[in-house]
């Protein structure tokens, strides 16, 4: 069945431009001065779905922002896959570091994309890889190749932990029913190398504030005087690394699943080159937990990263102020089996108790969720990995990936069914960066795949039935 | 002669309108936008010191923000008294902790201004108590009783380190010739407690900067496996001090002169309440170098303190990046015999030291300035002390501040001349915080009791030369 392929080489420059469109807008959902605009994208997107062929589409309310819903029923007795993906971006800065602006989408040929890649904020996380499964339903529906039933959830708050998803779980469990969901918001290790992603990191996000005196305070008359709730954050944030770069919370590590030797072998057959990995970050060595390789530290153990951090002045020029706050935004990624409201209980008993009489801490937690593992013998791993070894040539790799979907545990919880990771972008895309890129190659090879997925899909599960 | 105090108590009203029209130009001389502002500033003080009777007002361009001059020579055989002061201002941030803004003077009555205190960025530091040396030259012109000669200079740029007032003073040798300079941009202990600074700690500040990666990264795809910057920067500033709250840089207390325990006990005796003292600032604790007491930590032991931080995503909500970049400002505060710049060496070499393989660290002197020191036998220190003595009724302490005024020792080197720091405000005027203010009482009181110290001078300096 190449049908669809056909209609999407022929149509492929209109694809292109209608996600340029998408990518226009500056769907930003953790800053309120764009809320306008992520409305604005829930409309478009619907508009796109109608477009492609689905029925009933509707922008759902939420107590955030909405979620899109559509679907195409063709058959009771056939699967159906529910598609999710997410409509909103990160925030685009720094955006002095952009080399175009970030919501002016440009594509510009590079050495890994000769195709040419689409630059702008979200052209991969997620807009760019979203959009492939709606091109791929209209490939499907206009060349009458659709083989099962297709339901879409497109959400615009998982950039800023999906508050309002759970209760619409909850609420349209029927309408949400489904055998499978797939989302394409992970990445291939390389376009010659097609993987899937089998296991997810957890995570946990809170925001901590450390107040020292009232009011803020001259370094002359005060300085050595007062705790000063800078030096002391960055003593306390200090303490949370030992010597060996573990995590030092009393218990952090309690329900961490050491892989055995054997699993660790096999994750060490990806390919990876240490020096291009650091001349690609330009750093001169790689810093992490004693007595695991970086394909470890970044996937299977877990971490804690301070993301923001601020206080006193931090204007031009100098102020000779002890401020009378400090703040940090820190997260931590959870391997399968750590609980994230365990770990934030047990992070914010430790950090508060790190600090001294002369100062307050209050630690507020942001999000989280919980770690997923996908396993390699589940039939929407093996239909995944077929479409991939249909169109790529080769075989999909399983792969663990460090980066964190909080919804995809919490579908399987609600929902009863596994999810399928079946990206296409690359981790040079630059998600949540600046320059963050999709290749074009890339969108158009996912347009490509995911029918096949579809098809094998279909096929497997009605086997499993006989 | 009290002719230019009733002058002074006639125009009062008027004189308090002048300040506050001098108070509502925002001449913050630490960020490039209010640069207009800083040079109306310059223009309405040269006018000021003309309205008083000065001679020879000029508004000297210099690399950088233009310096005030003016002068009234009455007599070449009468001594010289050189007035410095400044009329750029601190930032005004955080400007929403203001109960009124910064640069709209408001008079409110408190507990401890029962006349009133002025409200506004730089009504204390520096523009209040610079003002009160142009009109009590105006009340002694004015009533025929100025007994020496005076010169006055005025900076813009004391805030940001006073970059171009030494090439000022090394072309304008002649011009600036003085027996004695007079400064008041610093405080009394209490209103019934006057005192006059007697030494002053120095200054090295300096901005740090630790890159790790060439860009942003996902805290997912990268989390655990590379150096962040920003938990390196909190380990670097969290080893720069000791158990015992030492600065842990080495070399830092080799040239800090321990007092006597003689010199400590009677620095015990000036009234301090350390209960009064956490409960103005809201902490439950004090904290600082082990083997001190409060009022030694803040005058007679250098410290070490961040006055700013930041990095990574500050914004609001979340966003899960390893930023490639975090940032400090570092101050020191350096007591007498400790030199600035071996200080800043020591920290540059020591602080690169801590840097893990993983990042590259920058230091970036901002500027600095020695500690300082006037003995109490000089005829500028008796001088100041009697005209305390007349219009407060009692002599004035000696008192180490720990604040910094890194040109005091400059004009010294310079000039050759001593300097008098006879301040008149209040450690609670909040200066460099939001809420600045300046009592109505200090700055009429300041305005009385300058002709004093002119008159006094003169006759010491007199009998000196008999």
């Amino acid at each position: 069945m190449n049908q669809p392929h056909t209609y999407c080489s022929e149509n492929k420059e209109r694809f292109l431009q209608e996600l340029i469109e998408l990518l226009k807008l500056p769907s930003v959902s953790a800053d309120s001065a764009f809320s306008q605009d992520v409305l604005n994208t829930a409309e478009a997107v619907s508009e796109y779905l109608r477009a492609a062929g689905c029925d009933g589409v509707e922008i759902c309310e939420t107590k955030g922002y909405p979620i899109v819903y559509g679907e195409k029923l063709i058959d009771p007795s056939l699967p159906t896959i529910l598609v999710y993906g997410h409509y909103d971006v990160q925030p685009p800065d720094p955006v002095e570091l952009w080399n175009s602006p970030p919501f002016e989408p440009v594509i510009q040929k590079t050495a890994l994309h000769p195709d040419g890649a689409i630059y702008a904020r979200g052209a991969s996380d997620d807009k760019g890889q979203m959009f492939m499964h709606i091109k791929a339903l209209e490939c499907m529906v206009r060349t009458g190749t659709l083989p099962c039933n297709v339901k879409f959830m497109i959400e615009g708050e998982e950039e800023v932990g999906s508050s309002s998803l759970e209760a619409f779980l909850m609420e349209n469990r029927e309408k949400l029913e489904n055998d499978i969901i797939l989302i394409s918001d992970t990445g291939i290790i390389a376009n010659d190398v097609p993987s899937v992603t089998t296991g997810l990191r957890g995570l946990c996000y809170v925001e901590v504030t450390v107040t020292g005196p009232n009011r803020d305070l001259h370094s002359g008359l005060y300085g050595g005087a007062v705790a000063n709730p800078i030096n002391i954050l960055a003593e306390m944030i200090a303490s949370l690394h030992d010597e060996d770069n573990r995590v030092a919370i009393p218990g952090f590590y309690d329900d961490v699943e050491e892989l055995s030797d054997n699993e660790r072998r096999l994750m060490a057959e990806a390919p990876f080159d240490l020096e291009a990995y650091k001349n690609a970050l330009n750093i001169e060595a790689v810093h992490g937990e004693a007595g695991y390789v970086t394909n470890e530290r970044n996937s299977i153990r877990p971490t804690l990263d301070v993301n923001g951090i601020w206080g006193g002045y931090i204007g031009e020029g100098a102020k000779t102020v002890i401020p009378s706050q400090a703040h940090a935004k820190i997260s931590m990624r959870l391997v399968p089996h750590q609980d994230w409201n365990k770990i934030t209980v047990l992070f914010t008993d430790h950090f508060k108790s790190l600090a001294p009489a002369g100062v307050k801490v209050e630690v507020r937690p942001h999000h989280g969720g919980q770690a997923y593992v996908m396993p390699i013998e589940h039939i929407g791993y093996k239909a995944a990995s077929s479409a991939y070894e249909t169109t790529f040539g080769k075989p999909a790799i399983p792969h663990r990936g460090g980066g964190s979907i909080p919804i995809v545990p919490m579908f399987e919880n609600i929902l009863g069914t596994k999810t399928v990771l079946m990206g296409f972008g690359l981790d040079s895309d630059a998600i949540h960066s600046p320059n963050e890129h999709y290749g074009v190659w890339n969108f158009l090879k996912g347009i490509e795949t995911i029918p096949y997925f579809y098809k094998y899909y279909t096929e497997l599960s009605q086997n499993q039935e006989v």
